[in-house]
């Protein structure tokens, strides 16, 4: 919580208000939890600087649903009624995403998940929001759907001022080495693991 | 994200829905980021169930604000105004606690992570929330400020169905055993290793 110093001032000839304000690729993976919930956290903090927060979610079910959608909609919602905060996009992909006109290809996640891809590359070139959550995103890298090499260029070389955060176990090396910040989340200790099943409020 | 199935059905008597409304005791420990993050994700998760929500916020100064205290004090206005989602009371130690009448003891940290122990075991037990988050309620632990035993003691103890998160590094090992679900975050990479200091949105 404290802001607390840097250990190394780095020669990279950048001020401090320079290098404070660079953009950051952030990736939470590892087997624990909070992966998502942690990312979701960020975009409340960045709504509240008044960003721009696009969520994209590689997940296969358009019906699942995390309390975090309701919040950020409502969100969403207090900004176009009052101004506070930033405007916020959810988009998930399940069958296909909401902006594709595509429908009922249940079968071929891998082409919604390459056309989920494409789109936030698109409007990373046109800057069109300051924080992007990639939820699940490690998935359709890990499995080939997505080409890591291509993405990490995209992320090297995205103009302007974007923060891009990628949650998902698993996270390939390249991807890692391309973050300025990652944690992994460690199970200690999971109620599934006493046979308890996700409930409600805690898990979604 | 899914729901999984246990892998054990432990013989405890209780139903699988009887088990799946256990409250729980949630630790977030680990040097790595996204802590208290992932904390007050869970908090927007039970306000958006229409959870009571009662953060207590374990930091020496009143000054400093995370963007999730603007965030949960806006949706606990959307509770008042239109009857979604839960009520949120959001308290801060700093120099002694809102609750308390007596001001400017700015020196005795302990005494003020004491009383607000005692606030939190008084809410547990009269059941005021659904969901407590203590966050980097582990330093006055660690610290001695606030005995451990009582802590577990009362955790153990509490009525109906409370959820509990706590934060903060170096969990003690009693409060881990404890706990039903903790994890780690560990650091894998941050950038102020690369001499870059936190920023708005991200850390705050």
């Amino acid at each position: 919580m404290p802001q607390g110093q840097p250990l190394v001032v780095p020669d990279d000839g950048l001020t401090t208000r320079q290098r404070r304000n660079r953009p950051l690729v952030i990736v939470h993976t590892g087997p624990g939890k909070g992966k998502s919930t942690a990312a979701f956290g960020i975009g409340m903090r960045g709504w509240n600087q008044g960003w721009r927060v696009g969520v994209f979610q590689f997940v296969k079910s358009a019906k699942w649903r995390v309390g975090e959608q309701s919040v950020l909609e409502i969100l969403d919602e207090v900004h176009r009624e009052t101004g506070k905060g930033g405007p916020v996009e959810w988009h998930k992909m399940g069958s296909g995403w909401s902006w594709s006109r595509k429908q009922g290809t249940e079968d071929d996640h891998a082409a919604d998940a390459a056309e989920g891809w494409a789109e936030i590359a698109r409007r990373l070139e046109r800057e069109e929001h300051d924080l992007y959550i990639l939820d699940e995103f490690t998935y359709p890298l890990k499995w080939g759907w997505v080409d890591v090499d291509e993405v990490v260029e995209t992320l090297r070389n995205r103009p302007g001022r974007q923060h891009v955060v990628i949650t998902g176990r698993d996270a390939d090396p390249r991807l890692i080495e391309a973050a300025d910040l990652v944690t992994e989340m460690t199970k200690v200790k999971h109620p599934m693991d006493a046979g308890q099943k996700g409930q409600r409020g805690i898990e979604w």
